[in-house]
């Protein structure tokens, strides 16, 4: 890592891919040849690294096939599954690709809206607001809870589902993702159970390696949990279950009230915190059942932010809680992040403020109503059918004709500018491998669906070859 | 926490103060009397409260004296002395006392400019300019590395330093904090030691706390730190040395070039990362050495934000890296935070591009030098004498006569509505005891010398009490 040899450098640079989940237990490594070319380096350079991280047991050679990932499987059930499935797509993966993408991409498998779907007007009269504010609000850090304004709009919103909600008890960070981040480290220490969705959001499952965690996935079902699994899971003492409140991603499946007691009984029981990922609220017509709303804030936290419907340009998120624990988020942020940003969150409380913001968020419902159906009928002509038909939201989580690999399918046409989101980002289990999230906001250009036609008539012709090994390995030289 | 009796909110609520440092080891509660008429519940509850703590062994009863938080000494060096020296004076005081601060608050113990001296209008400027930016940078993330003119300005501030650095190199946070909070988390385990400078900044320990690793404090000299404590030290195997690049804070000293060879050497010998926070090095004159001069990014990562000098309302941090490193910080910072701000950043990036940032950047150290002086002066007529005399910055760390405890006179002043930051805050040896740090930005108002002459007055009528425990009693009574 510091004054290196070339040799050294290859190994630091493979290890670190491997501690960063670049390359999974069990990964083939590139050829020498070809790491070779992409590092510029010579191939004996190459050789010899790869030689040294044999006999250091990080890698291992198979005769005539190459360098694989060596080492034990993770503590984390949802890594260890997928490790032992796709070598590729790991959580980062789409987040990563999505993030890299330029203009040109077209990305159903991303999690947000086009640029165009956001409201612009309401953003830019915002900003020229902020531009003309106090000094202060200009200048200076808010109190430790954050914007005052953002924090009542949020409880305002919190008593429309019947959740009684002070200013206080309330804490501005800069995601969704760092709310949750700030939960897990002051409730969970490493090696902690906790319980997700089967499916769930890729990024819960980054989390929880960064915080490595050992994660049990619940089978969800069109009515939320499967109960009986969830019942099951108590025994390995779970302090937490994370899941979505108001439409699930990637299902688009919302919470029956019945389900929604028979998990807050259990909760109780089992002393089970509950943090409720409300990120896609302002998109439901009628606002499903939320266990905040049945148990209150003593046990549930909820998060959220503003990144889908107003921009994800400006970070700002929140955390809504019972008082005691805000404390404990409060002393954690300004431990680890010193405050949240005052200017980001009275731009985005003015944009909200906007008289165009509720109107947007109507015509917003409106378009993926119809962007939602026209979806679905493009995906049947391919054979790709809905899993379930979702009452509001962005996602149709879809199932794949049999002889198609979504990781596979993913790989092929990101070769072809199109970034998609197979079900192995959001599960572990042999059902995912045929299914795939789309984003129907990000589905209306019709290019997409003639490349996914395109490149699923090539999987017949796969069925010829002996086995998917070589596959890839084509596959790969195709791609110099 | 959950449904409770008050008995159980009264548990719940002194356990957690115990837990996020509110109350530390060895700290004295609140009277029964005083704590119930705080949460307006009966007397008895609290006893109650309290004599069930005593039997779980969380507190300590000692006749005649009160309620003591009981429990073993922390394993960080810091916090065992922290915990043994003062009771209140933690980390996280003085941060939650000045963001908690109210308009009359006076503070010269704060870490930043008056709203006056910053660049307001470049700041109006800059928000006028971004609600003109395009639609993709007003609503969508940026590439995970960040903002790319930002990148390219904290490079070219970089070869200033002769530091050889590629936009590649640099990932954009949301605040120097998060910055070392990232870095931290790739680098380090719970139980690891590091290095920090004696005294240091106060929020650098905070964060040893939430990362519960062990800090072992080198005196820091005129020169630098001490040499032979630093090579003593290595023998703890330490993994990282936090310090200030350019101006130390709480001290104002700066880094002579023969002591930055010598913790070069040391640190090549024993393999220790260096994490050099430059968030100073706007009020500069003339760039103090530089470890990231010296030995390159191999082992040295600099981190920075823009609050000090451009604003602390917008969030936007940097961490400068060898480009395999940044790699793993921006795959944490997906995990844990999604996303750095891309609006934050292009606001940022336009005040620094604007003309009259410079011109500000010069006026600010004119300005800083003049009130440094003064500061000397009135700290002078109070017996107040500076350890030494910075080349920069805004940063005086001074002496008390030897009847003052710094502490001590910090609770008294914030009860006249003045924010002071005691040695204890930056350090935990002995002398500590009799340093203050003043922010001379902060100290143009007369009136924040005429309260602490008031205050340092009550000292000498503190000589016939026998003992300071008494005093401090008295003293909560007084506060009633």
């Amino acid at each position: 890592m510091y004054t290196q040899s070339k040799i050294d450098i290859v190994i630091e640079q493979i290890k670190s891919q491997i501690a960063n989940q670049r390359f999974v237990v069990g990964a083939r490594l590139p050829s020498v040849r070809r790491l070779a070319q992409d590092l510029n380096f010579s191939i004996s350079t190459v050789v010899e690294a790869y030689a040294r991280l044999v006999t250091e047991g990080v890698l291992e050679a198979r005769a005539g096939s190459g360098f694989y990932v060596k080492g034990q499987m993770q503590a984390k059930k949802i890594a260890e599954h997928h490790v032992q499935y796709d070598r590729e797509i790991n959580p980062l993966w789409i987040s990563r690709q999505s993030l890299d993408a330029n203009e040109e991409t077209l990305k159903p498998g991303c999690g947000w809206l086009p640029p165009e779907w956001m409201p612009e007007s309401s953003l830019r009269k915002a900003l020229k607001h902020a531009a003309k504010s106090s000094l202060k609000m200009l200048v200076e850090y808010p109190v430790p809870h954050g914007h005052m304004g953002l924090r009542q709009w949020i409880a305002r919103k919190n008593n429309q589902y019947e959740i009684q909600v002070e200013p206080s008890q309330i804490l501005i960070t800069d995601s969704g993702t760092q709310s949750i981040d700030l939960i897990f480290r002051v409730h969970l220490k490493a090696g902690d159970v906790i319980l997700v969705d089967d499916p769930c959001y890729f990024n819960f499952q980054a989390l929880i390696q960064a915080h490595r965690l050992q994660a049990i996935a619940i089978p969800f079902t069109t009515q939320g949990p499967d109960i009986e699994s969830f019942e099951q899971a108590l025994q390995y003492q779970p302090k937490l279950y994370l899941t979505n409140s108001g439409i699930h991603n990637p299902t688009g499946a919302t919470l029956s009230v019945q389900r929604a007691y028979q998990v807050a009984k259990l909760a109780d029981q089992a002393n089970l915190l509950i943090v409720e990922d409300d990120i896609f609220s302002e998109f439901e017509y009628v606002p499903a059942p939320r266990y905040s709303t049945l148990m209150g804030l003593g046990r549930v936290i909820q998060i959220g932010s503003f990144s889908k419907t107003l921009t994800a340009s400006l970070r700002c998120g929140y955390i809504v809680s019972n008082s005691q624990d805000i404390e404990k988020y409060i002393d954690l942020k300004i431990a680890t992040n010193f405050s949240s940003g005052h200017l980001n969150a009275e731009i985005v409380f003015a944009a909200l403020m906007d008289s165009q913001y509720l109107k947007h968020i109507e015509s917003l419902k409106k378009k993926l109503n119809t962007s939602m159906g026209l979806c679905i009928q493009r995906l049947r002509q391919l054979r790709i059918e809905p899993v379930l038909i979702p009452k509001a939201g962005i996602f149709l989580w879809c199932k794949l004709p049999s002889e198609i690999d979504a990781a596979e399918l993913s790989r092929r046409c990101l070769k072809r500018g199109l970034i998609l989101a197979p079900g192995h980002a959001f599960s572990q289990s042999e059902g995912a491998k045929h299914l795939m999230r789309f984003n129907v906001a990000q589905c209306m250009n019709p290019q997409i669906f003639e490349i996914i036609a395109q490149v699923m008539d090539t999987f017949s012709f796969d069925h010829e070859k002996p086995n998917s090994e070589m596959l890839t390995n084509n596959n790969e030289t195709q791609s110099n």
